[in-house]
């Protein structure tokens, strides 16, 4: 049996009581780093469990999954995943592996930026589609033009843009780094959200200002749509 | 101190740690039911807490929310929402009343159906807006036709739709009944995924079927846009 388990948004606090049974009913525990910034920490979600858990690396779950699948074939194994554990298509590819072996799934929910970013004010229901805004050495220095043309698409229907900040090696693009690039690809100087899950933090400021403003990281930039009266009211008061 | 804590999507196992802390140490503790279904017992939550829970009604939070603000003026108040606090907008209206009367306010998020659709196979990023299916009742039998025209909108964008079917006095409207209103609104008899979070359980068939599906309640329907090989081959090992 493989059940993947949300890690959410913070650290350790933020497991629910159903993924701390599901942990301390597993054979084997693994967690999943590497695809975003984790606050938590390993020792005390170890005792937490009263387990030892192992710390996978990419190549555990992206060349090399056969060998967990095996495990999951004859014991219970359970993977500590950051957030809500399917946001990443890593881990639903994982998940339909094990389907394909007759291997028993159940994925454990938590909190998402997805759904946390509401805190903003912004009306979850008029979020368009989603972007993750790239380092610029993985797209060779270009410009990343269907992220900017998704960005674009959705402001014209009047939606909100939820724009990730990429991961690399652990290091999460920071908001200023994001404003930064958006700018250095001729994006109008507009009003955005940026918002720290984690911190609870909102600023809400021209892209230019954001370049220079110091925010905790991780974070998520946001590129709002047309706002609604109460979504103003709300970022006036923040 | 206004805390809105997250009540996930299942019952009283998807508290996390934080939520137990933050509820146990607030001076009153309230209990918002009526904009969704819940599936946990109070009892169980308030042996977990050791404590009474309030449950309120409608009008205490859109009419009479001033009684609730005036108390958390002066205490540790918390309140439960399911799913991720800040989805309704009710309780985003209620935050924004708070800062605006000084209220020291804090967010506890957890698990919501807009992130837990990943379970789905489909991907995240590829979700356009969202929309409700309402009672038909609530739009005096009318075509709704500004939720036809998201969905539309989204597909002609290759995006898939999430929708939420209506709530109405706690009654949840099922997937045969969004299904075959969707059709009797002239919707095309696509295929699409029928989805609760709370069972993991999850349906791909054309509406026309879907409309003669027992479904666990409460669900959500989501209309497909283009499927990427790796949804598609989601959706066959499920």
């Amino acid at each position: 049996m493989l059940t993947l388990i949300g890690l959410g948004l913070q650290d350790e606090k933020d497991l629910s009581l159903r993924a701390i049974e599901a942990a301390k009913q597993a054979d084997k525990v693994y967690i999943e780093l590497y695809t975003g910034v984790w606050s938590g920490s390993l020792k005390n979600l170890e005792k937490i469990l009263r387990k030892k858990i192992f710390v996978l690396q990419r190549s555990d779950l992206e060349e090399n999954s056969e060998k967990i699948l095996n495990e999951a074939k004859r014991k219970k194994v359970a993977l500590f995943v950051q957030g809500d554990p399917l946001i990443a298509t890593t881990h639903s590819s994982l998940l339909v592996e094990a389907r394909k072996r007759k291997i028993k799934t159940k994925v454990i929910h938590n909190a998402s930026i997805v759904s946390a970013v509401a805190e903003t004010g912004l009306h979850i229901y008029k979020f368009g589609a989603t972007v993750t805004i790239p380092f610029p050495e993985k797209i060779k220095n270009q410009k990343p033009e269907s992220v900017l043309q998704t960005i674009e698409e959705n402001r014209k229907r009047g939606l909100h843009t939820l724009c990730l900040l990429d991961v690399n090696e652990g290091r999460a693009m920071s908001v200023a780094e994001a404003a930064e690039l958006l700018l250095k690809w001729q994006f109008d100087d507009v009003f955005a959200v940026a918002f720290s899950a984690g911190k609870s933090k909102i600023a809400y400021k021209r892209i230019s200002q954001l370049a220079k403003t110091k925010f905790p990281t991780p974070a998520v930039l946001i590129i709002p749509g047309k706002l609604h009266f109460t979504e103003e009211e709300f970022l006036q008061n923040i």
